[in-house]
């Protein structure tokens, strides 16, 4: 995208996602609440890393192989070695979880979401981005014969409060904008 | 994002800080590895907000007071009521976790941190924020007679390994650069 400012020689790059990475050593979270007839039910995973996500409006497909493959690749995780490696070469778990407040802006004292994008289209795009982020995971587990026997990926359920149990061995918080 | 060129006067401006905010139940954090002859020592918190900060190149003490005060009066907590409210207002506890990776770029697959404040300054600016955190909470508790008597501030200590263990309702990620 070009500059806004007719007088800047510049290309401003704007986002249409936001994420933010933390490496766990295991993260559990709430996929449905608690009803009167059924007990609340959870995903967990173990070694890995949580990807929070947000899209903002104009994000499409398009983005979501370049954000994947960018995101379970970057060395964002620490080996036993104490080597950075992608959650890939961990081999670690991915635990996604969807997260509008990432895309809030502070208006005064409150938070605005007015950048968010629209709830079926977010729902859409963190779908197939769960469904891509599976089929990597996948593909590398198989490819790494036995190392990756329990690796997997788990996500929250998209508009749902994401009641998440975090213990970790430093989070090593990143932010990814894509 | 902005405008990557200097020049252009619609260039906004540069932030020299980030913080990702999260609210919590509870939190634990490592503030001394454990040694031969010692334990690891950990704080911990109870309900309110865990502020991860990360200060780059160009930080100096003037945006403290800005900073303090924005996250310590916008409504990112969530009120028994399910308002949302600040964590002065809730009134909740503030664990304040040093987090340099969040300063991170990527470059290939590698994350690199050259925009990263050097960390002698890192580590006054990191005091300074947590001693304003601290006066401005304990400020807001005194005023609000009895209802904060358990908030508290807590904190990592700069430069080493951030062992964090969270418990959430609903961690209501949020990301404010300064």
């Amino acid at each position: 995208m070009k500059c806004a400012q007719h007088t800047c020689p510049g290309f401003i790059s704007v986002p249409v996602s936001r994420t933010v990475l933390q490496q766990c050593l295991q993260a559990r979270l709430q996929v449905k609440p608690a009803e009167e007839q059924s007990e609340a039910q959870f995903v967990q995973i173990d070694r890995g890393m949580v990807i929070y996500i947000c899209f903002f409006k104009g994000a499409t497909d398009d983005i979501l192989p370049k954000m994947v493959s960018t995101l379970l690749n970057l060395r964002l995780c620490e080996s036993d070695s104490g080597r950075m490696v992608s959650v890939l070469e961990l081999p670690g778990s991915v635990l996604i979880v969807p997260q509008a407040t990432l895309g809030g802006k502070a208006k005064g004292r409150a938070m605005q979401y007015h950048n968010n994008i629209h709830k079926d289209d977010g729902l859409r795009l963190y779908s197939a981005f769960v469904a891509l982020c599976e089929k990597e995971l996948m593909a590398a587990a198989a490819s790494s014969a036995g190392r990756g026997a329990e690796i997997t990926v788990k996500h929250g359920t998209y508009g749902n409060r994401q009641v998440l149990k975090l213990d970790t061995n430093g989070p090593y918080t990143h932010m990814m904008e894509f």
